[in-house]
């Protein structure tokens, strides 16, 4: 008999070896139809695999990420397949599944390949799709396999081969078409209902750039067409919303070359909008209880001895800062915590003075290299809404509750509906990696999961994945282009103050180390940003737009009567300004629709004369007129509702 | 006939030489009684200096530096006499007049001077004062005078001597006692009514620690005792205003070894009082058409050779970053200014747009030898409240006005009622020294004069004290010790438009090259609060306090009736705290009079039940009990009296 074990922990036995699709089937048609790939005893195996002993079986779909890189992977097969049929003297090298889809580098020898090949390689893919050629594995000698690809001329799976060990060589048969290859497909290439390729590049042989140039052409496939067009339509919205272009659009910052690359230079308008949601936060934690503090941005090397960061990151970095002193040297600060921890070592606390939360928007500097940089969400100068909360241990459940309270009202008040959070945890069977006592670390997992629970949170456990110092829950968030952010991190941490030597003054008079708790809702205010922008595609909720309000003049006659109305809408706390500029209302309208100003307010003569303002909203467009007084109410109202106030 | 020209421009006529106090005594016989030290063609004579030809005269009394300079170089000369007096062993070295006040130091041999043989030293010091000994220069050979120190076995003068040309050599008698000196004395040493020797400290001979160690006493003298005793109380006071002890005990900033020297941690109560500050400023700024913008802390090395700072600062300062990339290199910025000039960059601006005013609360970073730091006065990493204005020459006169009207509401809103103006312009002999065209400086020039008159500021203008690259306007404050600050530049820059190629295009629709004034009201945030810390003692204004209300429970029952009373003066936009403690209500009114909170609320039974609080001012003591509602009132009405609102 052979024992299947499923994921929900029910077992199947089977009085003698079948197929993985088999198993499926006897699980439900409706599964069987459905199964892409599948893992057994931790193996990736094909739904064609003879199961022939006792074993764990896990089956995919399309809704698993396995299931999806079995598809795009065997998508790259059918690529190969259609490259050699209309290109034979092509020679393949290699061809993954990727994040959305898969590539294949291939060399074209003499021949440009170009985007404007892709239509036809398109149509024969789904041409040779349609056969629904069955995937089979086999197994070949390393000299077989050597002896093909010198027969088909291909120098690159040569030497591919030649770094593989004998008896350990496979290829992938689809119709007459083969490939050298580890496994991992879908039962047969008819699942494939659509294909895009999305574009052409260069990338170079094993990414060597003293080895020859390959063409790679990128794809993505999908079982239903209406999969691929929804998909494309996200591409093409994504493109809108890339933030570094709406930033472009909404002067909200610009980069120099001379100042450096990643180092954002925040304009006016970024200026504002950053420092909206600098005092959102800011009165928030006030209110939870937090001080603000301000610390340098650079610290004497031997604080980041003490800190253990200059050891772990000082040769990957922005190097030290010598001084014409001798032996002084000074570093950039990749982190805030070292600081908050000396100035919480400034006085000797009590038991009554814990919690103690020290919050600064603190920016700090960490190198990236230079092909790494992106936009506002991967620079190299950043500020962190960074908070260090020291607590009694006996304090982590609270202050944790009270942290993802806070995260929550964050996300909420930005219009993130959409996340998980992930608990990580120690790996229960290396306790020699950790440091902190059992007991603490007990203490610490027992509050995060604790307060997750009350806070009904929707989260995974992941054991090992805790940090040496501490655990930590981490926030996922899907943006409105259903793409994932990790946004908001609460970190547990018994590493720094050992070696920074904290300690308060508790009840028995004794001297006790606390531990350390450090948060950040948003992470870096720039990749907050940057994702609020392509979330949002710059169309940020009322209370956060730098100017809720454009006043338009019909021309510059009615500029008087326009600053009447801004010094009321400025008495009322509503930020506008004046397009005074002697255009055309049409063109005015158009570059206040394409600046997102939510309302625009047209003012002529019959408006000067009545007191009133010619109403239109971004949204709806005209919505007629009103009196000023009214429209500052019913915008006030507006801009209320789009805020929660914090509540401790 | 000898001429003599005086300050006001009159001219005296005599018939033959006559010295200065004989010029005195012809101008009125009350001068002569008070003339210290004077100038004859621009070289410092003595009151007994022969005038033997036509020449300008200018006569100092103690109101004048001059004079306190002649009164304390002789004074320095009756501290020796008496050294000598009193330890014939003694062996004279340097001893100059200082800003306030003069030492000498003296190698005392075996003797091992200290503080308690001051008493001594004062009483002879003043006994041979009143013998009116009158000073008088004499020439000298280079022999004669060596001769007289190797006797007197003085290896220190003969240093000085051996230095020096012979023909160029004089000594000062008085009473029986001469010294090496160059001249500058008051006419006899009656002048000198009281003296206090206010320290002895350790010196090396020449300021080089392989020579000798000296013993240098510090002194101060006055022309009367009750001069003297007015700047002892003063002294005292500043030593309980130092801003290093008041920030501690206000809890306002903290410095750490680790962290580095002069890199100051802002503490919570700190952060509130300079984000009060800049927020104060920006709230100006905005309605003054300023715009914020945010800069990184660094900038690539290219940034710096573009503005001339690398050339001119790179080697004295914190040295450059590099990193893991091959032939990259930052600096920390020492400047705004070539942030915003590429923040301008960013796009092409027309004459329509100008002026634009980029303001930000910058952190800058400059190398400090250690042994110059002091406090928050000094530092290596201070936020300077800088903006840049990019304007159209001719918009020059009308920027500098406005810029100084932001000055001096500043200056109002802080309690400076005492300052003066300084405007530093062009030497004109020097023109080539200067960048930029004539007729531009004639432009700034008379920009800046012009708005000096219309504030009607009160100013003196330098020659040759101008900036290569610009004029400038400095306000000088004094404080309420009577010392003097440099608090509030106004620059006009015509280098750094040129150093990176600035320009708008005018209504001629060619490129101009626009002006740039760099100006900043507080100067550095940190310096500021260091000032306005001793300036005020930490009573600063009530609007800027950072808790103006602290409740003190007179037991802990009554805390919830506290928070109560909190809770409205929070909802009334007062700062306010609550000791709720387990102390006496004696300790707690102690305590906060300590930390300057303006107004203390007792709150206990009667209170609670009364819906009353017993209202007690910091500066009044018990002022009665008040409803809630009164004091909130009352309160706010103050708060609004310490406040001018800046209007446009």
């Amino acid at each position: 008999m052979i024992s299947i074990t499923l994921p929900d922990g029910s077992v199947r036995q089977y009085p003698e070896p079948l197929t993985v699709l088999e198993v499926a089937k006897d699980i439900s048609e409706g599964l069987a139809r459905n199964v892409l790939s599948a893992q057994f005893n931790q193996q990736t195996v094909e739904a064609s695999t003879l199961i022939e002993e006792d074993g764990d079986l896990r089956l995919f779909t399309w809704n698993d990420d396995e299931g999806k890189t079995a598809f795009w992977h065997s998508s790259a097969h059918i690529l190969a397949q259609t490259i050699l049929a209309l290109y034979p003297e092509a020679k393949l090298t290699i061809g993954p599944a990727i994040e959305n889809g898969f590539y294949y580098d291939v060399d074209f020898g003499d021949h440009s390949f170009s985007e404007k090949d892709l239509a036809a390689v398109e149509k024969q893919f789904l041409a040779f799709a349609r056969e629904k050629f069955a995937f089979k594995m086999r197994r070949s000698s390393k000299a077989d396999a050597l002896a093909f690809y010198q027969k088909e001329n291909n120098p690159f799976k040569v030497e591919l081969i030649e770094n593989l060990e004998d008896g350990t060589i496979t290829f992938c048969d689809h119709a007459d078409f083969t490939d050298l290859c580890r496994g991992g497909h879908i039962p047969h290439t008819g699942f494939v209902k659509a294909v895009k390729l999305l574009n052409v590049a260069g990338a170079y042989w094993r990414g060597d750039e003293t080895k020859p140039q390959l063409t790679r052409i990128y794809g993505i496939s999908f079982p239903k067409q209406k999969e691929l067009t929804e998909y494309l339509a996200l591409l093409e919205e994504a493109k809108k919303r890339d933030h570094r272009k709406l930033g472009k659009e909404l002067d909200l910052f610009t980069f120099s070359q001379k100042v450096g690359q990643g180092l954002p230079l925040w304009l006016p308008k970024g200026t504002a909008l950053r420092e909206r949601l600098e005092n959102f936060l800011k009165e928030a934690q006030k209110k939870a209880g937090y001080e603000q503090v301000i610390s340098p941005h650079i610290g004497n090397k031997e604080l980041y001895m003490t800190s253990g960061h200059y050891e772990k990151y000082g040769a990957d970095s922005f190097q030290p800062i010598e001084t014409p002193a001798e032996g002084e040297e000074f570093l950039l600060k990749p982190m805030n915590c070292p600081h908050h921890c000396e100035i919480y070592n400034a006085r000797q606390w009590s038991y009554k003075d814990l919690p103690k939360r020290y919050a600064e928007f603190g920016t700090v500097y960490r190198y990236e290299q230079s092909g790494e940089l992106h936009g506002l969400t991967r620079v190299r100068g950043f500020t962190q809404d960074d908070a260090h909360i020291f607590c009694m241990p006996t304090q982590l459940d609270e202050e944790f509750k009270k942290v993802i309270d806070l995260v929550l009202y964050v996300f909420g008040s930005l219009g993130f509906e959409n996340f998980t959070a992930q608990v990580s945890l120690r790996d229960p069977e290396k306790p020699e990696k950790y440091i902190g006592s059992d007991e603490n670390w007990d203490l610490a997992e027992t509050a995060i999961i604790n307060a997750a629970k009350e806070k009904n949170l929707n989260y995974v456990i992941e054991y090992g994945e805790a940090a040496f110092y501490g655990p930590k829950l981490d926030f996922m968030v899907k943006d409105a282009l259903g793409r994932k952010w990790q946004l908001g991190t609460i970190q547990v941490d018994y590493n720094l103050p050992e070696r920074f030597d904290l300690s308060y003054k508790g009840s028995d008079n004794e001297l006790h180390r606390p531990v350390m708790i450090h948060r950040a809702p948003f992470g870096s205010l720039e990749r907050f940003v940057a994702i609020l922008l392509e979330h949002t595609g710059g169309n940020f909720p009322l209370w956060l737009m730098p100017e809720q309000v454009i006043l338009l003049c019909v021309s510059e006659k009615y500029e008087k009567y326009a600053q009447k109305v801004l010094n009321q809408l400025e008495n009322n706390e509503i930020r506008a300004l004046i397009d005074n500029r002697n255009e055309t209302i049409g063109k005015k309208i158009r570059e206040a629709q394409l600046n997102k100003y939510p309302y625009m307010l047209i003012v002529g003569e019959k408006e000067a004369a009545e007191n009133t303002v010619a109403v239109r909203s971004r949204a709806e467009g005209d919505t007629g007129t009103l009196t000023v007084e009214t429209f500052i109410q019913k915008l006030s109202a507006e801009v209320e509702a789009s805020s929660a106030k914090f509540e401790v």
